[in-house]
Order: C-alpha cells, then sequence, then structure tokens
C-alpha cells in the first residue's frame, strides 16, 4: 500500500478561525487514486512543531508527505525552514523559484516590483529541492526527495493548493499507486439500532477482507433511529470492485429487513443488484 | 501555558467524506478560554494508529489530550482499546458506564432494551478512568489521568462531543488556564500586497512579545490586493489586551496608509481608539 499522510500549518487551523477543507480536499483526491491519507497532523506556525511533525511522518515510511501552509512572505511562514530542519539540510535562494516568480508578476503586468526581503523569502527553499510553478499564486511549492519519500510543500490558499496538487503532486501519486479502482456506495438504514448492525458489520469485514464499512449514525427522527452506510473496496478491476460491493450491500440490508429495519436511499456507486 | 491537543479518530476525515468540524469547534472554545490547541492529529480507526498519536501527544508534555471519535458499539471504534493500550493499561466493563447507558435507555423510554455484546463494548473503558455523561446520546464518554495529563474521550457525534465538552471538559480546561482574556480584532486591508505587510509586522512582533498578528491573504479585486488581518493578547485584564491589540493596530495601519494602502473594515473585537 502507498502511505500518503498530511501535514498542515498554521494557527488559523487550531484556533478555528480556519476549518480545514484543504485536507478534506486532499482526502478526496487520494482516496480517489486507490489509496487514503493515513494520517493529517496540524501544527503550529513554529519551526520546531514543523519539523517534527515532518520527521514523524517520515519515520512512519510515508511515500509521500504534502506539507501545505506556510510558504508566504510574513514571518509566521516558516514551512520551508521546518522542513529543511527535519531532514538536517539547509535553504537558499533557488534561481528556478526567482524565475517562476518573476514570470508570475509579469504576467500580472507587475513586471517592475522590487525583490525585497519578504518576496525573496519565497524563493528561499531547501537545499536539494526543486521549486513547483504556482499558476495561481506568487509562492512556489517544492519538492524534496528523502530517502524513499517524496515530500511536497504546497501553499496553504486552497485555490494555490489545489492547483500545484492536480500539476505536480497527483500524477507522482497515482504513477506509484498504478492504476486502481474504488469501487463504493452509500446507503441509509432506518429503523435499526447502530449496536444491531455492528455484528452484521462485522461478519462482512471476516468475509471480505480489506473492505471498507462504517455505519454513521445520524440520529432519531419521529423515535425512528436513522444511519448512514458507507461500503467500499478497491481492487484492480471496477467489475470485481462494483461486483463485491454489491454483494456486501445485499448481505447487510436483507439481514437488516430481518430484523425489522429497511433500506431508505441509495446515493452514488454502482446500481446494486437486489434479489436473486 | 496550557497545553491541549487533540486527536480526531475516524477513517472518514481521512477520505474527505465528513470535513472536520469538531476541530474548528473545539479550536474556537479552546481559544476563547485564553489557549489553543497546540496540536491536532487525525488518525484512522486502528488501535496502533490511536495509541501511537496518544503517545506522542502525551510525549509532549500535554495537560489536556481530548480525543474525539470511535466510542460506539461498530467494529471499526475502537478508541477506548487504543487509549488504554498508549498508556499500558487494559479495559474493562464499568458499572457506573452501564448506568448511564441504561438511564439514557429509560429516558427514551426503551429500558428493556438487551445489552449486546455491541452496547456492553460502550461501556468498556480503561482501567482506572471515570465515565462521562452523555446527556445526547447512547455512548459515554471517559476522564483517564495519565501522570501529570488528563486524556478526555468524547465521541465524534457534534451534538454528543459538544454537550460533554462543556459538561466535563471545558470547566477542567478553564481551572487549570486560569482567568485570562483574549484580546482580539480583525481588519480587513486593501492595496497592499503581503510582502510589503511582512517587515510592519516583524516589527510589532518584536515590540509586543507574546502576541499574534496574521495576514490572510484574500485575492485580488478588480487588480486591488486584499488581506485580513488577525491581531489578538492574552493578558490578564480585558482592559490591557485591548489597549495593546488598539497599539497594534494603529500601528500597522498608519504604515499601511503611508504605503499608499488602506484601512477596509473591521468585524469584531473591541472598537480601536484611532489617531492621539
Amino acid at each position: 500500500l502507498v502511505r500518503v499522510e498530511a501535514i498542515t500549518v498554521g494557527k488559523e487551523l487550531l484556533t478555528g478561525r480556519t476549518t480545514n477543507t484543504n485536507a478534506t480536499w486532499l482526502g478526496k483526491r487520494i482516496t480517489r487514486l486507490g489509496t487514503t491519507i493515513g494520517e493529517i497532523t496540524t501544527v503550529d506556525d513554529d519551526l520546531g512543531e514543523i519539523s517534527m511533525a515532518l520527521r514523524s511522518s517520515l519515520s512512519r515510511s510515508s511515500d509521500f508527505v504534502i506539507v501545505v501552509g506556510g510558504l508566504g512572505p510574513t514571518p509566521d511562514d516558516m514551512t520551508l525552514r521546518g522542513v529543511a530542519m527535519a531532514v538536517g539540510r539547509g535553504v537558499r535562494v533557488d534561481q528556478r523559484a526567482l524565475a517562476l516568480m518573476k514570470d508570475h508578476y509579469a504576467r500580472r503586468g507587475l513586471g517592475g516590483v522590487v525583490f525585497t526581503e519578504a518576496r525573496e523569502k519565497m524563493a528561499t527553499i531547501p537545499e536539494g529541492s526543486t521549486p513547483l510553478r504556482n499558476d495561481v499564486g506568487t509562492a512556489p511549492g517544492a519538492k524534496l526527495e528523502v530517502g524513499n519519500s517524496v515530500v511536497f510543500c504546497l501553499p496553504g490558499v486552497p485555490s494555490e493548493m489545489k492547483s500545484i496538487f492536480l500539476s505536480s503532486v497527483e500524477p507522482e501519486i497515482r504513477g506509484k499507486v498504478g492504476t486502481l479502482h474504488r469501487s463504493k456506495t452509500t446507503f441509509r438504514l432506518e429503523g435499526i439500532f447502530e449496536s444491531d448492525l455492528a455484528p452484521m458489520i462485522s461478519k462482512e469485514l471476516r468475509e471480505h477482507p480489506g473492505s471498507y464499512i462504517k455505519s454513521h449514525p445520524r440520529g432519531l427522527r419521529e423515535g425512528v433511529s436513522r444511519i448512514e452506510m458507507d461500503v467500499a473496496v478497491v481492487r484492480k478491476e471496477k467489475r470485481d470492485g462494483d461486483a463485491e460491493v454489491g454483494e456486501i450491500v445485499d448481505h447487510i440490508v436483507s439481514r437488516v429487513v430481518e430484523k425489522g429495519g429497511k433500506l431508505k436511499q441509495r446515493k452514488g456507486g454502482q446500481p446494486v443488484r437486489r434479489g436473486g
């Protein structure tokens, strides 16, 4: 399995000023590629914390670590120094990064902008890293190979993060994962308690190793318990995955019906062959 | 400083199915108490991952660790076992937890419900821990003291998490933090680039140790750069904190105006005394 971790940097995530929707977006994209983020760490704008978080991620044999946020010009933007510190390297002004920034300013009709210390900071990346073109904003991303791991540093502004992820990160993860298909479906059950579902889920998990079956309680409506269910498997062939998901759903639904509950709704995923 | 960390458990947070709004809510509440969450770790429904995440948090001398999610009846709910494993303890069915659950069912007119294995699992908590009453749902929380740290385990359903946090967690954090006041303000600048703001922010951070000054770029509108600014300080006296925030804002705004930018908007916080 390809292990991906994310480190999201910024005090605004810790104070609740900003909800970590970057993590949500990355989680969806990476899951769609056939793997899943293994762990997300959110740390403060602090050299030591950033550095420690990256060391921990690397110690868990992550193939890819995506570090988001803290690439800007202000003093609290210290991700690239933290990343360099974690792997025992220095940082230096990178000419390719400067060229990307000059190009960015020129496209916005700001060719004459002065490269102040704050601007030069955005082109100051860890030794041995490669700058990544930012088509949306100013600060380039950076890519750094550390042993068998690849560390990507992306800006925290969502549009910039997404743009660099799609152009520079996703292709590399896809290349490593290979072509895997994730078959999944979501459906809603009514009239059954999660406690009564639990043994049915255990049984299916035993019979379908590697499958993902999860219940999300959605409370009571007029005294009737409602539960949303996710079922997913990752398989080489879409056909095999879809069939297996259908089988799991069939088993669970028929046992729920025996217990007096019912299938309420399906959304997304493949149509499930019923009965038979 | 009182260190609080959060560990949010659940594959749905890693796949992007669910956005981690529990972390946002906790971040806001804890910041309002005069401290800040130091780190948020999001891990999978996996015994080893949960256990490792808690060990890491405890190794960072956290006063409080809030573990959210994974207290339910299904097989992927394994937080309490993971927590116990992290601190070298076992788990056992707790009579006080069972009583809380029976009380919960009785209130819902389900006094006769059978205590199946799945239900008993929700009353199976780490040895030496105290169950926490859940006024909203079934699974009790748990509180566990480990050395100088206190670990709270809360359900992942937002309404249940919030209810137990407010009744059982917040009072303890407040007691440890003491009465501190956080003065803060948010304002919007226009017509200045973040790179040009950076040295102004550095100067204020030097002159106001412990203050929090952060710029959030909000893109261009009709070619004009827009930036949202947060300024905050934590002080014993509200009066002192408000005055210091006002001073910082005055300094930054007057330098921004010198550079041709302007103050656009303020929201929240205390009115800032201008001029003088």
